[in-house]
């Protein structure tokens, strides 16, 4: 694939000036359309191999372009933050709101393309790694993101000549480094690892453009050139959905989990005199099992949806009662604010997750997409629908970081939601307990309760 | 001062009851009223004795009110994120927006007050961490924020047959843990180290209450009385800002830095022969300089200020370029969007405080408040004005972490400017850099160069 890689046309310095003064301007009245329609958010990933320029690349695009409305992140070693939190955790962190741009550089494939060279990752973790990867570029595309990416390459030799010249010279000697040696020593393996990710992840929805670096300023003419062609594609009307990614299905349980008031009997009421003994009891096992060595490397997820009224609030509580409070957040979600919605619907949540040895509580949560946004139509079908896919995914990689996430459906009979919905009313202090969004769900009830995954347990509380 | 505390007044359960269900729809009234009028962010900081309910009292206030529009935050030990980054910054990202709540559980206090307990600082450092939270809720003051403080408080008698009790019970013995015997053995310390910090920073725009929590129900009462109160006077009307505080003056140098052309001869035009390898030869010994295992605990914040036009995207560029991607950000500072209106101006400064080991660039700056805003009146007088002392403190508080602070005004001469002004006009793509703002700032520029800081180097640049 390398191999094959055409060479830039070459110009003159009169032709090459002329041709940036334009791209520069037309770049800029791109990214300013982007901005004020304020529905594409621009994700530009720079990769390649040592010497390439890739830094130079990313600052010519900060200079091309209006830097304020552009973020740039560059990711390392990973600190504490990102060791404890899911492996696309940083990556979140990084997208860009509707209309913003963001450079990333090297970002979510040269982590694992590098742990590949080094042999630190095996085949199949590697290959799992690339799937998420697809998947999150999926979703951006579902969010209407313009996803480029760039493979900046050099050959051996040409590399070779580079860091020799830049050795030769004691004011740019510093320009190399021992990591670019070992790189250039791996150069063969490097480049069959990364074609097989970019043959992977070359999507439609996210192309990869593979550019010839051996002349620095024609490279920066390039990228420059193909950025501003999808900006235009963005902005000349919103593009075709893609397809929905053939991936090997995830696992998901055959089965609804049987009601817990099956399993445990729970249908039966409870003396208070029982109640509260017991209640304690397992709020000190629960206390003491997060105090354990081994939570260190794992992290607790509830979640809690389910009819008003049924007692969500409630039922939290009693969990945070026997938590240290410097270990848990609860996390009420409401509608996403405005800030929350220039960015994909699960961001706010990624924000969240919690880091290894603490919990989080969620009350109410990312099901709220296809539950409320779903019945109350603020969510488009096909936003709502691709919703579970991309549920699945985000659970399945917190749980593969070592989560524990138990998710809860608390239900009540209609009889007994409108008692509890009455006797709100009359109580002054519970009045905000019963919005109009509530009443409309309680006409609806009948086509939410379907609507319930069914990997949630199911409480039966009335 | 504790044993003077004044017992709550008992009552008995049916006037319990009706107190709380009257405070409950008070509070969410008042809640309500401060969201919507979205002026006044609420801090709640619940500090006190071990084993005084703190934690319950948490609850109980998200409970009343309503969760939605509560962020609960508590801080236990630091970790990496924090303990490479200033002292204060883990507790401006608790911060709520305006009309939203923060209930900070310990918060700035418990982490010094213990500290000094258990004598792992000396005297001086926990003065001047008590006088930089004076400055810091002093701040949050003239931001019109309601900052009440609370500490709950058991004399040691009550709090050891507490102990006892809970322990007595194999369901509740969980409850208690080593570290809270740690504290009762250290209880009349404790008091007075608190003692000092409650009465140095008991100023009436952030108020502490002491509260007898022997009875845990009265206490939330009491809790919950004070809280309403204070929301009630902040939704009467805006309060008097906060007089000036007296603290110590912070070192600030005495005579403005002279012009660095003045210094290095500058104004002498070099030739490009001369330019390129003493630029990159100054490159590689800050190349060199950042990767030495010493900038570990040091990191390097480098702030460009000047006039518009006077080539501060120039000379940042020539750093950047020096510099491994991972290990920088440049921040080019707007003004603030919608989002960070919200929260106080340093805010968002703090967000991006780098960490050590890191460098961050600001194209243009936290002195945008001193400058821009106070020349085109985006700010009240009586906010420019205190930004001088906050934007002292801000700094002061990265240098005490190790920071390296270096702040750079780069200037032309007004026919220079217009001159470049003009070039801008006639280049396409330089003419996003010419706004409306810039030729009303040029009108007035006689009027902002004395404002210039008198710390910043000069440099003169034509």
């Amino acid at each position: 694939m390398f191999d094959a890689l055409t060479p830039l046309q070459a110009m003159d310095d009169g032709q090459f000036d002329r041709a940036v003064a334009r791209l520069r301007a037309d770049l800029l009245d791109a990214q300013y359309s982007i901005l004020e329609q304020a529905r594409t958010p621009v994700i530009l990933l720079i990769a390649g191999v040592a010497g390439a320029g890739r830094g130079v690349v990313v600052n010519t695009l900060n200079e091309w372009m209006d830097p304020r409305h552009i973020r740039t992140s560059a990711f390392g070693p990973r600190d504490e933050a990102e060791r404890l939190r899911p492996h696309m955790w940083r990556f979140w962190q990084a997208l860009p709101s509707r209309g913003r741009t963001a450079i990333v550089f090297e970002a979510w494939f040269s982590e694992t393309i590098r742990d590949r060279v080094d042999r630190r990752i095996k085949r199949p973790a590697f290959d799992r790694t690339l799937q998420s990867i697809r998947r999150f570029e999926h979703m951006l595309a579902m969010e209407d993101a313009v996803v480029l990416k760039f493979w900046l390459h050099l050959d051996a030799d040409t590399q070779r000549a580079r860091f020799k010249a830049l050795e030769k010279d004691a004011a740019t000697r510093w320009r190399v480094t021992p990591e670019d040696w070992h790189e250039h020593r791996h150069h063969r393996r490097l480049c069959k690892v990364a074609e097989k990710a970019i043959r992977e992840t070359d999507d439609p929805h996210a192309p990869w453009h593979l550019i010839d670096a051996r002349d620095t300023r024609l490279c920066e003419l390039a990228v420059g050139r193909i950025v501003l062609r999808a900006l235009r594609v963005a902005l000349a009307g919103r593009p075709a959905r893609p397809a929905p990614l053939l991936l090997p299905s995830m696992a998901v349980a055959e089965a609804p989990a049987a009601p817990v008031s099956e399993a445990v009997g729970a249908t039966r009421p409870m003396t208070k005199a029982l109640y509260q003994p017991a209640l304690e009891a397992l709020q000190g096992r629960l206390n003491l099992l997060l105090r354990q060595p081994a939570f260190d490397a794992r992290s607790l997820v509830l979640v809690f949806e389910g009819m008003d009224a049924a007692g969500k609030g409630g039922a939290i509580r009693r969990i945070t009662h026997a938590l240290d409070a410097r270990f848990y957040r609860v996390h009420p979600v409401a509608a996403p604010s405005e800030h929350e919605r220039k960015y994909p619907w699960l961001w706010r949540f990624w924000r969240d997750v919690p880091r290894n040895g603490r919990a989080a509580l969620f009350d109410r949560s990312w099901y709220g997409r296809v539950l409320v946004e779903r019945v109350e139509g603020f969510a488009e079908p096909e936003d709502w629908a691709r919703a579970y896919d991309e549920i699945n995914a985000f659970e399945q990689e917190w749980v593969a970081h070592g989560a524990v996430v138990c998710k809860f459906w608390l239900d009540v009979s209609p009889d007994e939601q409108l008692k509890r919905f009455n006797e709100r009313s009359r109580t002054r202090f519970k009045r905000f307990k019963i919005t109009q969004a509530m009443r409309r769900l309680f006409r609806k009830s009948a086509s939410l309760r379907p609507k319930i995954s069914p990997r949630k347990k199911l409480l039966k509380r009335s």
